[in-house]
């Protein structure tokens, strides 16, 4: 019957890493507003590396834009709206929108997806471990097939000293996603 | 059956004021096209405030960008692709997408959300009462659960003279959502 | 029964061109970054015409952003995030985000839309045939009812030389969409 919804509602966990090796020229802080404090205005494009949440592969990119919204001085922060997606390869990539503030952790949305994810929605939790430079994310997926396996390793818990594999740093065979985003 | 989607497709009708009190430094007019007529390459980063459209409680803010696409003399505005989202305290959020024309009501599509409102889908009523200071919505929200009372509360009818609530303007307890975005 | 989900799962194809007719002054190329080669930190607002796949019918237009990524000189191109909107005049919009690579073909998450697109999801494939001036998308769209048939004309095959009717290309009576977006 081609108009009965079949898409799945189970919900699917998907953790990743999103590192800054500063080797990219990310971010991109533009200035726009001028002014000598971060301020409504400021966009800031960027585009780190993403590794599965085992830290074994080297998934691909990152790659959007942040607005920022409001300098907050009393929470030594500030908000953004962040626009991005995350590529993994062969397997296609996971668009969101949402906030991002830079003291503590939040929910995106997921507004959809290609390839694997054709037909996702859901939520994904942002947690920042070194400011701006490693976030762990947990997606909550709905809407599409059951992932691959080397997507659902079991993640390696959050902290600030975690790091990818030596071969997945360097990107070696088999500690890569097929066709990898760079 | 994990694998039917129970996701509701009732429609539930959501109203909030979106309300530029001056008082955010927003919009932030960018005139990266170097023009002196509004012009393509001109950005607009912008958070407003948001009211429920009861005007009782203060929810909480708008975030995002307006993206200048054309000028239209002939109508005396501009049209804008607009990308940003709706807060509501912890509640969560809702992102939408579509067009923003300064000279005529229009309807953009709800990309996602968060919190209560993670899986949302469907499109949203832009209505313009005071440019670009006073702006009425109302959602049409598919895929979610029901919505709280709180955020149901009759709609005061859009009208230029419209205010919040002295107590909602001033979020006193009482008069905001939990823990409103600000 | 209002807890059912009854959105349509049927996959519907729609093809369109998006041709930059270099009369819109688009694409806005924001060299923000202040370098001399492409790099993150670079924006390009952009609005192209859009056709119907037939080429018989202007359908209106696209606007959004590129946010410049990556330039990769070993492909002689670069890798943009996009994130931009489909409007079909009366009959409303798409909004899609995504990679585009002016070296290859690409899919796009579909990420929501308005009026006849209003709950729509799936991904389009965008085809590059001549960078970045004439482009051919086929969207898979699920979620929405039946398409009205002049979106749905045989499409002309994507070629280098493809052009729209003469009668489109000039938005005569009867070669547009109703109130076709311009």
């Amino acid at each position: 019957n081609d108009s009965s919804d079949s898409r799945s509602t189970k919900v699917q966990e998907l953790n990743v890493y999103e590192i800054n090796e500063r080797d990219r020229g990310s971010p991109a802080y533009l200035r726009l507003s001028q002014k000598t404090v971060n301020s409504l205005g400021d966009l800031v494009p960027f585009s780190n590396k993403v590794y599965t949440g085992d830290l074994k592969k080297r998934a691909g990119i990152t790659a959007g834009i942040c607005i920022l919204i409001k300098n907050e001085p009393e929470k030594k922060g500030d908000r953004y709206e962040a626009i991005y997606s995350f590529y993994f390869g062969d397997y296609g990539h996971i668009a969101v929108q949402g906030p991002y503030l830079t003291y503590e952790d939040t929910y995106l949305a997921v507004t959809g997806g290609s390839g694997i994810f054709e037909g996702v929605y859901g939520q994904v939790k942002l947690q920042q471990l070194i400011f701006p430079f490693k976030l762990f994310y947990t997606f909550y997926l709905k809407g599409i097939p059951d992932l691959p396996a080397e997507l659902l390793g079991e993640p390696v818990a959050p902290s600030i000293a975690v790091e990818p594999s030596p071969a997945a740093k360097a990107c070696e065979p088999g500690a890569t996603l097929v066709n990898f985003s760079n």
